[in-house]
């Protein structure tokens, strides 16, 4: 593959961004893929580490910093103050306020949900709270889901926020990255290491696979999780799919269906620097489910989203993962259930941490960078 | 990943060679894999772009030349004369003596199976020939096949030669990388471009999926293919797996079944230099199968085969490919009818072209060079 990279300084741009008056960053990245061209532009800049980000139906943006702030950001790169009312976050290690989404009936409703690292009894704990948005202000605010139990760790929160089609709400979560000595992501009486489902008000839906089940938690979807950064519905089957970091390798993708088990800390294809296998090299077991794709060694994936816009014909119902370590963008090709095909991007082009990215209503793909400097990045096609 | 080589040169070994009285080379090349070391010894040198491979009960391969020769090799590397009773084989460009396989039953019956470039009024075409092996002759000689119709091309001869379970044997063509006047991949009035499907003997077997089809071939098992170099039996399922050129990227893995049409040249992921899509950007139409697997930019996959041995526990049922311009060995996991990762092995160590990979009785895996001094290399872990 043949990659062209085309950089226009800040400063050339400083320039013309004085004369048309612009108040933010104009770089430019062309980047090439193997069936279009790409054009890479700064929208934002000046974010502290956002990881999480959803387009208002004015077409502003709401993005997360993990520092605890939630800002509105206009398409013109305008950043609004932070917006008030959230509830006492914890940032700490990877811990802080994390993935943004809308409610379906936003347009009516308001509500705004966001997932965060929870303080309490024990330590802390992936939360999610929900309040309605009115200017600058988050009212109503309740905490509809606190992960159990609280534990001394500030790693693996998990934390992306998918609705389904049928409006109960995804919350990927992790394994919390702790001894294990509270649960692990096997023990169905915790929620460590699991997705879980509710309704939009934190009620358990009756449908939910362990419901009546005296030793599950009733919120789990699924287990045997150890950190899901990444989360979206199959463009066609409208199934969860999710993107989970591996130990040192052995990063998944797995299509993540109720009551199922993804095996972690039983199986992985994760190995130790040095190329040993972990776990005793045990990558099938009995009743737990293979992942539809991994990655050996790491790309650090983080979010994902699966495209269905016009603006990129070719990638239509495609796989796009980031990679945060890694600083790339993997483009999976899928078919059905499988993986076809996949495409590396951007890691010569941008060299960054990318930590989400997001389809946007002119179905253009936006990238949020893990930087202390983050940005918001738009992709379009140059051609 | 990290790779480390270490390459004891000729030179050094020539020494030990002598001392130990051997007459072929012995470097040996380690490798790195993901999951296990691996060390690669040349067991016999001096073939001539040896292009197929088989064991021996006794375990001497029998080996082809692409110039025409079937040569017998022992496990020391010993190279027996030319195999006498071949038929007339035009070696030129991509044709010449192909793929070379036993009968099931040779133990009794000594049937062994050559594909060639066969000469003939329009040009050439790929055929099968069969004779019993006796020493280094073989007798009784008969061409069961012969593609229809012969062009005037060099090129596209596919050539592998796969027994399914119930004993037919699987022919794997090519499209003759001709002008199509004659006939394309689509056309089942031909032989371009399709799976063959035959008793040892060359007779059709009624439950060929074109049988009873007037403008159909009856030995056409499947079509739409572009050149296959590639095909094995997966070790659960028991289906012919192919793997197929692309033009400029596109090359294909295919779970190969009867009577589907597999595409070429209507849909590919084929690409142009400097990226512009070929065939209208055209990658799906109704009625024609998407791949298994699939690489943009090429590979250039050639020989593939399930690993089913105990000396790679972790590799089994993976589908090992090989590839030729890349030079290098793709190891994919395989998962039902899902690959779920791909580690790429060899190309920084060898640097060859990389023709075919056998797994001998040993269960050690057997690479062919295409190369002038094309080699037999053995692969084994290094733990």
């Amino acid at each position: 593959m043949t990659l062209t990279l085309r950089h226009y300084s800040a400063l050339t741009f400083a320039a013309l961004c004085l004369c048309f008056g612009s108040v933010h960053a104009q770089d430019e990245i062309l980047a090439e893929a193997q069936t279009t061209k790409l054009r890479i532009t700064t929208v934002a800049d000046g974010l502290v580490h956002p990881w999480g980000m959803v387009f208002l139906p004015n077409g502003d943006m709401l993005v997360t910093e993990r520092a605890g702030t939630l800002r509105r950001v206009t398409p013109e790169g305008e950043k609004g103050p932070a917006i008030e009312g959230l509830p006492t976050i914890v940032s700490r290690g990877q811990g802080g306020l994390l993935d943004v989404t809308l409610d379906p009936d936003f347009d009516d409703n308001r509500w705004v949900y966001v997932a965060f690292s929870e303080p309490g009894d024990g330590g802390t704990s992936t939360a999610v709270a929900r309040g309605q948005l009115d200017g600058n202000q988050l009212n109503n605010v309740q905490v509809i889901f606190s992960q159990q139990p609280k534990v001394q760790s500030d790693g693996h929160f998990g934390s992306r926020l998918v609705f389904a089609d049928d409006g109960t709400l995804f919350i990927t979560l992790g394994d919390r990255q702790q001894s294990y000595e509270a649960a692990d992501a096997q023990d169905l009486g915790s929620h460590i290491g699991t997705v879980v489902r509710i309704y939009p008000d934190g009620r358990v839906p009756a449908s939910n696979p362990f419901v009546g089940d005296d030793n599950a938690l009733p919120e789990i979807w699924s287990y045997g999780h150890r950190n899901i950064q990444g989360a979206d519905l199959h463009p066609t089957t409208r199934e969860l799919w999710t993107g989970e970091h591996g130990p040192q390798g052995g990063d998944e993708i797995n299509r993540t269906r109720a009551g199922e088990n993804y095996g972690w800390p039983i199986i992985t294809y994760g190995v130790h620097y040095g190329g040993a296998t972990i776990l005793d090299g045990k990558t099938h077991a009995e009743g737990m489910e293979q992942p539809i794709f991994y990655w050996t060694p790491s790309i650090a994936n983080a979010g994902m989203t699966f495209y269905t816009g016009d603006k990129f014909p070719q990638w239509q119902n495609n796989l796009l993962v980031t990679g945060l370590r890694s600083r790339l963008l993997s483009r999976l090709v899928v078919e059905g259930d499988r993986v076809i095909h996949e495409e590396r991007l951007l890691h010569d082009e941008l060299g960054l941490r990318l930590r989400d990215i997001v389809q946007g209503p002119d179905d253009f793909l936006y990238l949020l960078t893990d930087e202390r400097d983050g940005k918001i990045l738009r992709m379009e096609p140059a051609n």
